[in-house]
Order: C-alpha cells, then structure tokens, then sequence
C-alpha cells in the first residue's frame, strides 16, 4: 500500500566525540524515507534549495523513493548544524538556516493523493493540516511534532490531534505537550486528546506504543558503539509505517511489530553518519535485527504455575 | 533451596511529592527480605540498635524471613533521611546516622552457612567478603554495591568481583566501576573483572541481564503512579534471588524469569512507602504482574519472512 511521507530535507553538519561530517543528507523526510525504503516504496515531498547535491537524492530515488513531490526552489537549502556530547546524551544546535524551508507550502502531487500511509515529519502542523487536506483517504496517518510547535502552535497541534492515529514523540515531548512527567500519564493524555495511538521514543531506553487499552515496550537495540544518534527518531518512523504499509494491516499484534521494526532502524540509523548506514543493508541485514529483538526481550512464564503458590503458602507459615 | 540476605536494617524517613513518612521499615536486608519471602523462605543477618521496634521485625517473621542472624547491639539503629523531587528522579540525602551499623561485623549463624542462594545488600565490600569466608558451598552469589565503595573500596570491591556470580548495580554505579558511559560496553567490563552476570538496573526505564554472550532486556512495569521509589532496587534483588531460590534451576531461561520476578517486585516497591506494598501481596499478585510483564513485551515475527525479501527487492528496482 502507498506510503507517503512530507518533511524536511536538509543538510546537516553534525560533530560527535567519534568524527564530523558537514553538508551530509539530513532531515525528517531524508531518514524516513531511508529507512522505510527497505520495507516498502516511499512518495517523498519536500522542498530542496538550487544548491542541493543533485546525486544525493538520486541515491534514494534508487531505492525505492519517489522524487515526484520533491521541489526544487530558488534559494539556499535548509542547513543545521550540531554538537554532541561525549555520552551521546546531550546536543547543542549550533546553526539552523531555513533556507527555501521557511516558505514551504507542501503540494501533494496528483498522483500520491491516494496515499493510504502517510506520514507527517516534524514541521509546522498548519502544514501538516494542509497536507491532510490533500489527501483523499488515508488508512493510518502518523506524525512527529516539537517543542517549538508545542508551545508556539499549541492549539492548531490539538486541532491535527484529532485528525491523525498516531503521534510520535519523544519522551520530553510527550511531557511538555501533556504538562504531565509520568509518560504513561503523558501518554494517556494524548490518547485523550484525539490519536488512537501514541508512539513515546526514549532514546537509549527504548520506545512505548501506548493505546488507550493496550501498551506495548520494545527496548532500544543494545548497541555497543553509538555513532550519531541524528535521525534515529524519523528512521524508527520509517520503520514502523515502511512495515505497516508493506503488510497493510493494522492489527495489535502487527502494530507491535511495526515498533520492532521502528527500533530496529532506529538502531541502524546511529551506526553511521547521516543515512551512511542504510546504504549498506537490505532487507537480509533488518530481519536478521528483528530477529535479535525477539531474543532480547523472551521468556517463557513457567509451565508448572502452582509452584509459586504451593512454595508461598509454606513460606507464610514462616520457619 | 535456602536463601541467605546480609545487608542493612534501618530506620528511612522519606519525604517525596506525596506525602512523607518517618521512621519507616527500610535498608537493603528489608526490602529484600520482604520481596523474596513471598516467593521462597529466607535467612536475614544483620543489625539493629536496642531501639528498634521489635513488632516491626516481627511482621518479617510472621512472612517466612528467619530472624535468627539479626544482631540487637547497644545503641541507635541505622537511619536514614532523604527528599524525592517532583518527578521522582532525584534524591537528596538529607540525614545519614549509622548508628550501631557502624561497627557491623556479620556473624553467620552456623545453621545458615549452608545457604545455597546468597544476596550481600549494599554494604562494605571488606565485609561482604568475610561473610562469604563464612559460607561453605553456595550455588549462586549476588551482590549489590554502591559509589561510595567503588571509589573508596575499589581494590577490595576487584577482589569480591572475582568471587560472585552476579553483581547487581544501576547503571550509574556500571558506568562509575568500569569508567565507560555505555552501559553495554560497561556491563562486558564487569563481567571481564569476574562475575559471570551483572544485572544492570535502569530504574523506570528496566534492567538489563548481561552475559558474555547473551542479552536479556526487560522493562520496569508502566506505572501512572509512583509513590515512593526507596528500595526498588533490593525489591528486584528479593525477586530475582527469591526466583532463583525457589526454582534452585540457574539456567538461562530461568535467569530471565528471575529478571521478570525482580522488575515486578521493583514495581511493587514503588507502590507504596516503606515496605507497606509487600503487606498487601501475595503470590497471586506477583504471578498476575509477570503475565502483566509477558504482555507488554510480547511480539511474533511474521509468519512469512518471504515478504519482506521479496518487496524489499522490488523496491530496490525504484520507481
């Protein structure tokens, strides 16, 4: 089933303890689409400026991404520039640079309007209403959003709210948004306000599906050398909507799998800089970390149940 | 099989966002001893001072936790005094008063040196190690330990590595013994200085099972309310050798369901002040919350692992 993602494509310049890179391919939309392309053929829109690498997106349009919404405008491409601590925790943005960014008003071409997976990365949700407005009639539309639209465009987020199913935000954001610390409270609350769904990313820690009835806990893969942590989030969006499009259906068990997926190219995505990792896996590499994740987080409940209450019996007799 | 705890018996006074408690039931040998008990009977060494509550140690005994190692010395029991922020994720020590602690020096009584199953709470590593000179054969050694030893002790704590089976830490104290940020990386450091486990908890965010060659991740259980995180980490000790104890079966799988009987009884812990949570439970609750546990982790990959190969290799052709 289509799937269709609008979001930033950017150039970043990025610095980690391990190296530094400037100009690499950046933005929600670039690592999304990454991602999502090993499961499923992605329609990308975006805007680009007359200085970005032609032979960079013709790297994705090679795997599987449709350039078709991409446009190209008169100006200097959306530029950001960051550092990150030594434990990888902690950044700081050094520069943002919106470039033809700014005045970017996504049109869904006629031929991605029967999208039935969208996603929505992280920019202004008076774009993101828009591009809803274009779209005939989508089966799942999930959506990242930031602290900067949280407090500046509060109350046209709560009217996206209730447009989309899924949110998917991180744990701060999840907080700053609900005005609530506890994340499940957090979550809750979201549920509340309109998705049916909300995807809370914790970095390192994992990420939660949260339902109003159900929750679901997939651990972050544990990696023993993180590289740049940029774009793990728009890559794990990749992965949960590439999966959810490629098998069209959104069942709970699928949805579960669907953050399997989510984590593992989170995982991938911080291996390298920039996109780097996903140029070197296909789907043999992903099946194969899904597969880890299964191992990762098994047990098996007892057979015998009655041992714990025979044994806790005897123990309340005390000795 | 008999399980044997050393650790402290102390007086906590906890003030956290929701109320305060003075003089309540705590210290490592507590918690653990509360937790364990509901799954398997066990041995308690340590100290108190002549005014401690004799009724508060005998609700212990009433519950299958042998008393006969618990020394009453001249002089003030241990108390401690501590302040939770708002979210819970901080602590402040406002009061520390060893009392007759101070000069603790554990005497094994002779009908526990059998002991099978072996947990050396929080104390100073000189004397976990004399306790362990007192033990004739365990089957399984657990210790926990703290920064204040890992930069005070730290030749004697290398030494004590070299003679248990499983060290359990958070991952603040993983980072501190190993000097590596990264919590895998300073789980493989532990497990090289000697243990052949290490357990690294996570507080809200679970704990890891880490072995030379095998992963295990399960997460805290999801709580929308947290009242009192003092001893959560020796609830998940109480449950994890309370398990293992019970079951005397140290084989991987059964290390897992040890993991998921320590988160549970962590969550518990949190539940309520002091050991409050562990007056009102019993083995239902706690094999209620391991299907709880079974539940949120739960995933199956597809059915059909064909599919992915397959479309992944028709995106790879673009469009």
């Amino acid at each position: 089933m289509s799937l269709l993602v609008v979001g930033s494509i950017a150039l970043d310049s990025v610095k980690t303890p391990f190296g530094e890179r400037d100009d690499a391919l950046g933005g929600s939309a670039v690592f999304f689409s990454s991602a999502a392309s090993i499961l499923h053929p992605v329609q990308l829109v975006g805007v680009v400026g007359d200085d970005y690498p032609a032979h960079a997106l013709e790297q994705l349009a090679g795997r599987g991404v449709d350039l078709g919404g991409v446009e190209r405008a008169e100006g200097a491409s959306f530029r950001w520039k960051g550092e990150y601590s030594y434990d990888l925790q902690n950044r700081e943005t050094l520069e943002t640079h919106l470039g033809v960014f700014a005045a970017f008003d996504p049109q869904i071409p006629e031929e991605f309007r029967d999208a039935r997976y969208v996603f929505l990365g992280n920019i202004d949700p008076e774009l993101q209403l828009r591009v809803l407005d274009q779209i005939h009639e989508p089966a799942l539309v999930a959506c990242d959003t930031m602290n900067y639209w949280i407090h500046g465009k509060r109350e046209i987020l709560l009217e996206l709210l209730q447009r989309i199913d899924v949110l998917l935000v991180n744990d701060a954001e999840a907080r700053e948004l609900s005005g609530d610390w506890n994340v499940y409270r957090a979550a809750r609350w979201i549920v509340d306000a309109g998705p049916s769904m909300v995807v809370v990313k914790q970095g390192v820690y994992g990420a939660v599906l949260y339902e109003s009835d159900r929750l679901f806990y997939i651990p972050a893969f544990p990696l023993e050398e993180v590289f740049d942590p940029t774009g793990a989030g728009d890559a794990f969006a990749g992965g949960f909507m590439g999966h959810l499009a490629r098998t069209d259906d959104v069942s709970p068990d699928n949805l579960r799998r669907a953050m399997v997926y989510g984590s593992a190219m989170g995982s991938f995505a911080v291996e390298r800089f920039s996109i780097d990792r996903f140029n070197e896996i296909g789907a043999a590499e992903v099946t194969a970390r899904v597969r880890e994740f299964a191992e990762l987080v098994r047990f098996d409940i007892e057979p015998d149940d009655g041992r714990l209450s025979a044994t806790a019996s005897a123990a309340e007799g005390g000795t």
